[in-house]
């Protein structure tokens, strides 16, 4: 019987920069009684984003930092910067990675492969926290 | 009782760059009848995209297109120009940001963050309009 | 009635670049007896992507593979190369692209626009098969 859940997590993001949370969407997964169906995370601000990457090596964390801060970099120019000089880097950073992921659920376990991880890419400085909104459906 | 729902969104672009949709999907999802679920939009086209972003500031929406302007830009050399200068950059824009998205829906409302649109990204000239595929499966 | 099936799909791609495999999700939406829903795709590695591009035009894929090549160059200079000079591009070049696709399905066809072809984009050399997972829901 297909059935579905929902929930908001908060995920905590101390500095910029790639923050993992499969435990979290792990944890979420476990608790709904669902081990055949579809995860979506969807990240609700337009200035931190989504990102399944390697979850192994510290160092490729690091340089998909420094990629992005370098193709979309503070003081650009810009002509918005309401925010502060990261505030426009922030959103075209978004923009080249994801705002939501879908993950197939199969055997109770999410469909990630050995070396991939769920990660919130924060783009901004002083955002202590995020709101992922999560949806289940499945049976 | 789940159930779905889909429809096809005919989207006015008449012009490149950023277009809000938002009220478009809000009413297709108020006449669903779906208060919890998941709604997705695929963008049916190689040459204009979907992006979730900033709907209060015109100026950031004017740097994100000043930016994919520049990195993906007309002159390549692209050895693919078919259809014209805005041929190839527009398949690349495309690949930069998004085809599809999917946003969950609770309490009868998106997901979407305080300053969350919805837009279509229309990267070409003379596309008076786009087609949008909407699906909705919930309760 | 409402029903799921999933599903892991096994990708050839005998060398980087895009890879269309159109063909193979048609054959596992056509086994599946679902003809309004969704399907999903899920890349399981962090050095290849997933791309809906122009299937069509070979020269629209080579400056798409060259354009890529270029953003996200071997010989970065990058901290992690465990595996070689192109094993830190591959993952930004999934980075910029996309991880996981969802289709709507409506009249038990894909809904896929003419020139839309489903894409492998393979971002290493000497991998010669990749594993995708696939969830299909509807009715």
């Amino acid at each position: 019987m297909l059935r579905q859940s929902s929930a908001t997590l908060t995920i905590r993001a101390s500095r910029p920069g790639l923050h993992e949370f499969t435990a979290e969407v792990r944890e979420f997964v476990g608790s709904g009684g669902v081990s055949e169906g579809l995860l979506t995370l969807f990240c609700r601000h337009t200035s931190a984003s989504l990102l399944i990457q390697e979850n192994a090596a510290p160092a490729a964390r690091r340089d998909l930092e420094t990629y992005f801060a370098r193709v979309a970099p503070e003081g650009g120019p810009y002509e918005h910067d309401d925010e502060g000089p990261d505030d426009m880097p922030a959103h075209l950073r978004s923009a080249l990675t994801a705002t939501q992921l879908s993950i197939p659920l199969q055997g109770g376990r999410l469909a990630l492969g050995t070396w991939q991880g769920i990660f919130l890419f924060e783009h901004r400085k002083g955002t202590p926290e995020r709101s992922i909104a999560v949806h289940l459906i499945g049976e």
